[in-house]
């Protein structure tokens, strides 16, 4: 199947093998914009294995539209039903955190990491282990696990291509160029819902507020995550992991129209940028097809049409969760693991109505505070190590926060 | 000689040997620029030859200061004071025509073809006859004598590098991707000192409003030409070739900054862009070292102090002169020859006050409907041809240009 008059050129080339692809998360948003690619271009990809958490019935449709080998459900509740819709077909079934690690293990050209959350590390860490190369969407393998997780992909000389729009523009700039010789790095923020309010009102910001993002169209965490700019924080920690670039080269502006993603300064004064309308097809073709291209229906760039970019220094006062982020990137440590972990269960709080929004960035100071003091900020030496710090972390933060409720004070400063 | 804190990791490993460069046209604005650069860090660079056209001073000093072997002059007249301010050194000097292509075709890893106009067409193509890496900024090689000249890069597998800012950023944000991939390349025009003005307002214009550029310090001619857009006509000329990409993806858009200098467009919806302050320091620093990269003074970019990039569509109805490079290109054959020989001459004319700044356009329209009937405009199989059609069309224009004068009839419609 070809996409549009002029395709050709951009498909792999008659004849050759078809890229074996792992999808991990197959029925999150990245999953299934992952699905919809792949479904255009079914003689460049066969799917070797499907993982999905507990929705049997969309990885059941999912698993019979791209044909997959193996599926796997991490949820075992779940596993009758799938096997049931399966049932007739040639595709192999299985559940449990092992199924879904065995699916990311399967054979394969690239294996595709959209597992949402902690889930995501280990399935990912066990594709590298084998050095599968890893488009990689999942947060936590590099802002709760980044050091073990890159010497895994150091030590297999495992590929990893990032799925994320800012780190895959950063990607595309560098356009393999050394990281030791860029000057700085730069990611950009929309600046969220609350860009111009004030910081009062921004402490008063309504859950509904909070999830009207203005470019992207995003699960509710990570929408509130942009509105507080931690989002922000976390992508320039995963970019001083996945690049390998120091702290202090690394940089954040905010530029509200998400045109421009990210940008890499170079010593002699050369700057290259990657852009893109705001849809995930785009960074997720790149990945699937790298080092090739592959077309994609995403709308195009039109920079007379868009008239005009601009970019504003991000607000450190009025949005604190960033500079949070910052702390915690240069100070390193186990305290990315502990920010990300205590910020998920902030959020999870601020979501159902149990603190305010400013109260996120306060809950997440103070847990990095007590980390700090109780030897949890250390630098978790595996990725066991940094799940069990984040494990720990998560708990402690459920039970300070639900004290919050008890108590009926409402973190509101 | 190091250029500040943190420049050892960019500059060329101690113990390798120097890169030996060429000079051709040391002592223009490119050429200069180029010398500030290799005097930035003369152990990493060693200058086989430099040459020049009349300045015998400038050229002797430049000698002297890069520690040239061999320098050519141009004029022959200038040989004796050139000899003589060399004197008592081992730097060898020679004259004429031939000299500079004896300067252009020494043992060396990189020629810097910075010699404005016709003249250099000749000498970077003997450069490229014997395979030599070739850092352009001579714009007739291209637009003059793109097919050929790109026929023989291509025979002797010799890397072509652009100076030009609009095409080393193109270069840069490609990234090394097969150009096949493409679905459109884009440069940027600053739009001039006329971009705002009204056709009748801009048919008045005079020598000294047209040289007053917005971004850009450069000679007369290309100031000139960044007025009527003709020099976008002519670098969508120079990339047709230099990229080889099909007239049809080449695209210019307007952007008063002069910031962002030239995008790619994928098909998968991705687009890398190259950006840099207006300096040409940067494009020429990337030259030099690429494919390392070395420190230069150029003022970094800061996106958040100048607050908004825009993009405009340009006015081929105010700005005749790209329409007609567009067709030209469109068109193929000689007629991009012409049109560049046709509008150097009426450049002229408008700067002596011959014609007004409306009849450089209307003069060059004439000029490729002169070809188009006298088989002028047949596509050039040789440089040679290509610069007969130049001299050619040369004569002609001037010819044309000073019955005009003659009859007192200045061209401003």
């Amino acid at each position: 199947m070809t996409t549009g008059a002029g395709s050709e050129q951009f498909t792999r080339p008659r004849g050759r093998a078809p890229k074996r692809v792992v999808l991990l998360g197959a029925t999150g948003s990245i999953g299934r914009s992952t699905v919809d690619l792949l479904m255009r271009d079914p003689e460049s990809y066969s799917v070797a294995a499907i993982a999905g958490g507990r929705d049997h019935a969309a990885l059941a449709r999912t698993a019979l539209a791209v044909k997959a080998e193996f599926v796997a459900i991490r949820d075992e509740d779940g596993y009758a039903a799938l096997k049931e819709a399966l049932s007739g077909t040639n595709i192999q079934v299985a559940a449990g955190r092992e199924a879904v690690i065995e699916a990311a293990t399967r054979e394969a050209d690239l294996v595709v990491s959209a597992i949402v959350g902690a889930a995501g590390v280990e399935p990912t860490h066990a594709a590298l282990s084998l050095g599968r190369a890893v488009a990689l969407a999942n947060k936590e393998c590099l802002v709760c696990a980044g050091a073990p997780f890159m010497r895994m992909a150091h030590d297999k000389n495992a590929r990893l291509l990032p799925i994320d729009s800012e780190h895959n523009a950063i990607f595309q700039a560098l356009g393999g160029e050394d990281v030791s010789r860029i000057e700085k790095m730069t990611i950009t923020a929309s600046g969220g819902p609350f860009r111009s309010w004030s910081k009062e009102a921004i402490a008063a910001a309504t859950v509904e507020q909070a999830l009207n993002h203005p470019n992207w169209a995003m699960g509710p965490k990570n929408t509130i995550d942009s509105a507080t700019l931690m989002n922000k924080g976390l992508e320039l920690i995963e970019a001083h992991h996945i690049f390998g670039v120091p702290a202090e080269k690394l940089d954040v502006i905010v530029h509200p129209q998400s045109i421009v993603h990210g940008l890499v300064s170079f010593a002699d004064g050369s700057v290259t940028a990657g852009l893109a309308r705001p849809d995930m097809r785009v960074p997720i073709a790149h990945c699937l097809a790298y080092p090739e291209r592959i077309e994609t229906p995403a709308p195009r760039l039109d920079l007379v049409a868009l008239g005009a970019l601009t970019f504003e220094k991000p607000d450190l006062e009025r949005f604190p969760a960033l500079g949070l982020a910052l702390d915690a990137m240069r100070a390193g440590g186990g305290l990315p693991t502990v920010l990300n972990a205590a910020n998920e269960i902030a959020v999870e709080a601020f979501l159902s109505g149990r603190i305010g929004f400013s109260g996120i960035a306060a809950h997440v100071a103070d847990a990095l505070e007590a980390a700090l003091l109780d030897g949890t900020a250390r630098e978790p030496a595996t990725v066991e190590d940094a799940l069990a710090i984040d494990h720990i972390v998560r708990e402690r933060s459920r039970g300070a926060l639900a004290m919050n409720q008890a108590s009926g004070m409402l973190t509101l400063q």
